[in-house]
C-alpha cells in the first residue's frame, strides 16, 4: 500500500483516521507519583476503539486499501490486531478476513465477530497461519496487514505521538512503550526523532521488554533472539523477533533505550495501576509502567508511559 | 456537627472540601449506548480520592471536626468510609481511628493504615462494631462519623451534585445510583430536589437497589427489610436499613423511583463496564448501571450513572 515510512504519510494518516478515533486521555495519580518519586503521565491507549492502539494503523490501512479498490483485508491475529482490523472495516465498509489460530481465547474471537469479521481457524503455529493467510488472501483478493512489519500501520500508529505532543509536549522528558514486533515501537522513534531535534538529548523513546527477548543484543550486536515466542504473562509483545522495517528504527533511535523487566515486576505494576488507577489495563500495557517503576534512570522527572491496551478476560487474575 | 442537611451548607461543603477533592471525569461508550439504546454518561467516582465518592463526606466531617477542636476522629467500617476518612484525617491533620471487624479483607485494612490510621479491630457483629467504637470515642475525645446518617456526610456528598450539574447538567434527563444506607441518595435526592424545580418531571433520581432490599416497601408502606445485611455481590450496600436522617427525604423525592436488580444483572453490568469502558470498578458501582442496562424506564433518553467506587481485590473475578 503506502510505499515509505515518512513524517509526510505519518501527518496525512493522522489527518484520515482522527474522525474516527479518540484522542485518548492522558491520566495521572499523585500515589503512583510517591512510589516512583517522580511525575509520570499515563497516555490510555485501553480507552482507544476497540482497547488498544492497534485501531489506529488498521484503520489506516483499511483506508488506503479502500482507496486501492481491494476487495477486502485479511490478517492472521490472535487478539488485538484482529479486532482492530475489523472495526476499521466496519467502519469503512470493506469485508474482513481473520485466520485465528484454533487455540486463541474465546472471548478475543468473539470480539472479532461483533465486529463482523469471518474468522477462519488454523493451526496454532506461524507457519500456519502464514499458509492459510496467503492462500486465503490470494483467494479472496483481499489486502493483507501484517500487525507489525507494514507501513501503512506503521504510519498510522504515529497518530498518537501528534495526539501526546498536543496534549502534553512540554511537561514530558520521556516515552515509555511496550516492544513486541517492534510497528509501534518504530513508528513513535522515528516520528518523535524527525519532528523533535532534541530527541537525542530530552526526548527519549524507552523501549520495554520481557528480560527474555534481549533486544539490546539485536540493536547492538545484531543478534537475534534465539526463541520465537517469549514465555511471558504480557501476551502482547510474545513475539520475539522484530519486524525487518522496525528494526533500522529501532537500531538508530533507540540502541541504548531498552529496558529489561522481570515477570513479577509486571505483575506490580500491574497491580498498581487496577488499585491505584482503577484502569483495567492488561499485562502488556503494565510492562511499560514496570520499565518507568523498576528501571527509571534517575536523570529521568516526568516520564509518559503508553498504556498500550486493556482487552483482558473478566476472570483474568493476578496471580 | 453541623446541625442540618440545607442547600447552603452543601454549598459551603462543596467549596470547603473543592481543593483536594477530584472533579472527577464523566465516560461514555458507543458500544453501551448500543446496548442500552440511549445515551448513557458515567460520573467516575472510583477515579475519586480514595476510591469512591466516600471521600466527598469523609472529608467535610474532618475538616468540620477539625474546627470544633476534636482530639480526633473515628468510625467503624469494613471497607471504603474507613479508608475515606482516614485518607481525610491524614490530609487534615487528625488523629484517625477505625473499629474493623476481625473478617474485613486484609487489602482494605492495609488501605486504611496507609492512610495512617490507628486500627482496633472487633467481632464481625454490628453491635460489636458499635459499642468499641463508642467505648473508644469517649476515651480519645474523637467525633464519631457514621457512613450514613451524618449530617456532615450527607452534606459533603452533595459536591458531586455540583459537579455533573456543571459539566454535564443540561445533557442528562435522570441520575442513577446505587443505594445502601441511604445516606449518598438523600444527599443526591435533596440538593436536585431543591435547586431544580424540575425534579419531578425531567430530572428523576433513581435508586437502585439488590431485590432483597425491598425499599419500595419502607417507602411506600413504612415496611421495614426483614433483614439486617443483604446477600450480594454488591458488597458496599449490603446494609439492609436507610438511615433516620435519610428515609424521610428518600421518600420525598424517590417513592416511585426504587429499581430493584438481580445478582446476575450486576455481573453482567459489572462485565460490560470492565470490558466495554477498562474501568475496574467495584460490583456496588456496576449495581447503579444494571438499573439502566435492564430496568431503564422507556422515556429516559440520557440517564447518568454515577459510579461510586472501585475498590476490590487484584484476585476478584466476576464468576
Amino acid at each position: 500500500m503506502t510505499s515509505e515510512i515518512s513524517v509526510d504519510e505519518m501527518r496525512a494518516a493522522h489527518k484520515r483516521t482522527a474522525p474516527f478515533i479518540h484522542n485518548t486521555p492522558i491520566m495521572t495519580s499523585e500515589k503512583i507519583d510517591e512510589k516512583v518519586g517522580a511525575h509520570v503521565l499515563f497516555k490510555c491507549e485501553h480507552l482507544q476503539k476497540t482497547g488498544s492502539f492497534k485501531a489506529r494503523g488498521a484503520l489506516n490501512s483499511v483506508i488506503l486499501a479502500k482507496e486501492q479498490n481491494a476487495k477486502g483485508v485479511i490478517a492472521h491475529s490472535s487478539g488485538n490486531h484482529g479486532q482492530a482490523l475489523a472495526w476499521s472495516a466496519l467502519k469503512i465498509g470493506l469485508p474482513c478476513t481473520i485466520v485465528v489460530p484454533r487455540n486463541a481465547p474465546v472471548s478475543k474471537i468473539d470480539g472479532m465477530k461483533e465486529y463482523g469479521a469471518n474468522i477462519t481457524l488454523c493451526e496454532p503455529t506461524m507457519s500456519s497461519r502464514e499458509s492459510v493467510c496467503a492462500d486465503l488472501a490470494e483467494k479472496l483478493d483481499s489486502f493483507y496487514v501484517d500487525p507489525h512489519n507494514c507501513v501503512s500501520m506503521i504510519n498510522g500508529h504515529a497518530s498518537v505521538v501528534f495526539e501526546v505532543l498536543g496534549q502534553v509536549g512540554n511537561e514530558i522528558d520521556s516515552i515509555f512503550l511496550s516492544v513486541g514486533g517492534g510497528g509501534f515501537a518504530a513508528s513513535v522513534a522515528f516520528l518523535i526523532g524527525n519532528i523533535r531535534p532534541d530527541v537525542e538529548g530530552e526526548y527519549r523513546i524507552y523501549l520495554v521488554e520481557p528480560e527474555q527477548k534481549q533486544l539490546s543484543k539485536l540493536l547492538e550486536e545484531g543478534v537475534q533472539c534465539d526463541v520465537e515466542t517469549l514465555n511471558t504473562i504480557a501476551d502482547g509483545v510474545r513475539v520475539a523477533q522484530v519486524g525487518s522495517l522496525c528494526e533500522p528504527i529501532l537500531k538508530k533511535y533507540c540502541t541504548k533505550t531498552v529496558v529489561s523487566v522481570k515477570e513479577e515486576e509486571i505483575k506490580e505494576a500491574l497491580k498498581l495501576i487496577w488499585t491505584r488507577m482503577k484502569q483495567r489495563i492488561e499485562p502488556t500495557a503494565a510492562l511499560a509502567f514496570a520499565g518507568v517503576l523498576y528501571h527509571k534512570p534517575s536523570h529521568i522527572k516526568r516520564p509518559l508511559v503508553i498504556l498500550c491496551g486493556g482487552n483482558v478476560d473478566t476472570n483474568y487474575v493476578i496471580n
